[in-house]
């Protein structure tokens, strides 16, 4: 028990994994609404929107709209994903987010070639390049982010060896290429892992690089989330992605829907009351989520939302009392 | 990780707990399906019905009519609630389920009063009748069940001290009335346990009582029903209640309502995964949880029913590959 932190950060997702899966549409104003919300319910570091191409994904049409109309706090890093120079552009122009910073790579050919369009080696053969494009762009690159890290649609079982064999080589084309590794995301981009297996696979990457961050990235596909969040901050684990309400997934969804973040609001329910600080207020961030759940107009997975904070509850017996 | 048990055994709670939270009218026959559909998934034990009075529990008016429909399977028990003379006879008169086996203690004065309307000195010293009626129908008794072990609505945090000191009453009660207590079952009834409490707990009742069984019984009010079971299987805790789908749930009601058991089928997915015994088919439950979605009408919270399952997506994955 003594393992686990004192305390963690979260990277909210919501924006970016909901805008961006939810059928919508869903108006600039909305988002704003929702970004703006998240931003003051003390969490530091906000996924808001993708600048790519929205032919292919017209959900992130409106980013720079989206962007130019949020009301930024400055203790918040709002960040944006972009995969090429036109995107790293955009993003760049608004001059109110953050890009780049991680070298992704897929775990499964299988998979590497139905997200990416290349195999695992022609996807780190890219590396060099993508890294001269961020860097050139004055970006910044220190993680390594293994994507299926716990298990893949395509292939099944990931062995933990596959991913620290990744994870090597990813630190190796970074230093090739002038760039140093801080930190390594892994990755459960279908719902595979299990408690027992995150602990081993944590474990084995942290033995192996033990003066590197660990980031956790949990989808909830097939409820284990939380359960991995505190086996992750059982083997020392303190920064974990999370999106508000479980956005980005949805409690009816055929299969391949059901695929939201681990919820942010359970995790900082669940980080409260152990009392592991996550500077997050849980009531604004439940509020968010409701604010959410209305945006997108149908029920979110994420459970304190519907069961309630028990800080509050516990507040509302001592003012009876008194 | 060596702490893992190599099998666990799970009590299904869903029939008792979902007709009789359900605003329903489900009809006998769809009871009867669904019981029955569960009794051919490998579970041990099912809870059935309440054979309480119909005027305060509409849904558990046709429990006898439930029990003389189902088709036994002799590998399984199934069990009922009863908590008078009434109830045990009617219950006893089908022939065909188990009740009694428990002194049912409420950790909080408030709640055992709302819940018993008794205080905690009133239920303790009621229990040598209730231990006398139960022993005279030839029933056994060998759990001391405490409800709110892990908090309470009325009464917020439930000191483990507390527990332990109920639990000791509980042993010398049935010890002073010839009973023998072999199991010590303790419930998270409103769901305010976090995997780190939950060890905690567990942890001291089991350093306390080395030769008693601990079960858990987890409601998934705040979403950390399955990492509660994870927590308690690494404490070595082997026998766990559960509800199929989540039963008893909903993942749109109000604060209230959103309190279901940990959901079975979450589970055995969980077991399975990570290679520990639960001698039940996930996909039989899966077949089940889908029944029971049917049979109430609404979206139910379990996750693998929507996520699915990874041993049936991996045999796809070898059949294609041949």
């Amino acid at each position: 028990m003594s393992d686990l932190p004192k305390k963690i950060s979260i990277k909210e997702e919501g924006p970016r994994e909901g805008f961006q899966y939810e059928r919508g549409p869903i108006s600039t104003a909305r988002k704003i609404e929702l970004i703006d919300a998240l931003s003051r319910t003390g969490l530091k570091s906000i996924a808001t929107v993708s600048f790519v191409n929205p032919k292919r994904v017209p959900g992130m049409a409106d980013a720079e709209q989206v962007i130019a109309g949020i009301t930024p706090n400055p203790d918040v890093t709002y960040s944006a994903l972009a995969l090429n120079d036109q995107g790293i552009e955009r993003a760049l122009a608004t001059k109110r987010v953050k890009v780049g910073g991680a070298i992704l790579l897929v775990a499964t050919d299988t998979f590497a070639i139905k997200n990416l369009n290349k195999n695992k080696a022609e996807q780190l053969a890219a590396q060099p390049s993508m890294i001269e494009m961020v860097t050139r762009h004055g970006l910044k690159i220190d993680t390594v982010g293994i994507m299926a890290a716990f298990g893949c649609n395509y292939e099944g079982i990931v062995a933990p060896q596959t991913v620290l064999d990744l994870i090597a080589e990813g630190i190796v084309v970074a230093k090739d290429n002038g760039v140093t590794i801080k930190r390594v995301s892994l990755a459960d981009t279908m719902g595979h892992a299990t408690p027992y297996h995150g602990k081993k696979l944590v474990g084995i990457v942290r033995d192996r690089y033990p003066d590197i961050e660990v980031v956790l990235h949990l989808h909830d596909t097939r409820g284990m989330g939380i359960a991995n969040v505190f086996a992750g901050m059982e083997m020392g684990v303190t920064h974990f992605d999370a999106s508000v309400a479980g956005l980005g997934g949805c409690p009816f969804a055929s299969n391949a829907g059901a695929a939201g973040n681990v919820c942010t609001e359970d995790v900082v329910f669940m980080c409260d009351e152990i009392g592991i600080e996550t500077g997050v207020s849980l009531d604004a961030l439940i509020e968010c989520a409701e604010l959410a759940e209305d945006i997108v107009g149908h029920p979110l997975p994420g459970s304190v939302m519907k069961g309630g904070s028990l800080k509050k509850l516990r507040a509302k017996m001592s003012a009876a009392a008194e």
